[in-house]
């Protein structure tokens, strides 16, 4: 029985991992002022005592929720590996797309938090740098690095941002497809607009 | 001498306006947080409470300077009556850029103020909205007004922002023609993509 107990038994660190995935998971569909720590405790069926023994207090438990959703939302939109970059970038849009659909509400709230908070701002701009970069690199055949190409990543990143979370409010008529063409072929478009000159 | 000082003396309302006037101005160089009514009533030669009396409390005074400089955004950035659209939506651009440049530090605590604050949030959409129905105005005729175009300038605003608030921490090699071009020409691109589908 001992045995048994000693081999289920979680360390601490998974234990933490634990709790993480469920403040992740409550985390989509609540804000972070939504996410108490009596919320997340009454979920684990844990005391609020444990989670504060595992991360400290209420402000360091949310900030490590913001920051494991937003290294969730950099691995699920990783581009594949294969295809050419148009359809990289359309394969990584629509899971944007469908991360923002999945958890609107905590993407909200991190988007809004990282406005007033300093530490949000430094996880959020670390994700929104992330996901930008990878425009740049290796394969991004489209594409040549320079300050202006990454300033204009950067406005085309806050415009796919509005437009994914208006139109997740009000689709306008615009179907799933049409969005994610238009962002794709946005991107292309003021790229080519800067190699214009 | 009472003759005198009875014909230049203000009205409650004149006061309030010079001193909301005082709050805009400071505002350019200074963010909300800084915008304390010491340093108002100290700028103004008054006490803190005769601010106080013409503005409730504090944070009525900062309403009604962001509600101010909202304003004056709106009504900077009006675009000419004559010219073709695109000559129209480039001036507008232009005083937009400009209106940015002069009011840097009072615009990002503003734009920062309405991810976390109701009533902050309210002026800004508002002025947010103003400038963005300006496009389907009469007389613009680059555009069929729809659900799907006005989505569509939402998310050109936000990365309208986002671009001239960037450029202006760091340019990354591109004039002030430059980005003009491709704020006003993006615009237009955007649209075209939704009119071809």
């Amino acid at each position: 029985m001992d045995g048994m107990s000693q081999r289920t038994r979680l360390t601490p660190e998974q234990r933490r991992e634990q709790l993480l995935d469920l403040g992740v998971r409550l985390f989509a569909t609540h804000s972070l002022d939504e996410l108490s720590i009596d919320v997340v405790a009454r979920e684990a069926g844990i005391s609020r005592g444990l989670l504060y023994h595992y991360f400290g207090d209420k402000v360091a438990f949310r900030e490590a929720v913001v920051r494991r959703a937003a290294a969730d939302l950099v691995a699920q939109t990783a581009p594949p590996a294969t295809g050419d970059a148009a359809e990289r970038l359309l394969a990584s849009m629509t899971a944007y797309v469908d991360f923002v659909d999945a958890n609107y509400e905590g993407y909200v709230s991190m988007v809004r938090g990282a406005a007033s908070d300093p530490v949000l701002r430094k996880i959020y701009d670390e994700a929104f740098g992330a996901l930008g970069g990878r425009i740049f690199d290796a394969g991004a055949d489209f594409v040549t690095d320079s300050p202006a190409a990454r300033l204009l990543v950067r406005g085309w990143q806050a415009m796919s941002e509005e437009l994914v979370l208006s139109w997740k409010t009000d689709p306008a008529g615009l179907s799933r497809e049409e969005l994610l063409s238009i962002l794709a072929g946005s991107l292309l478009t003021l790229l080519e607009m800067l190699e214009q000159g």
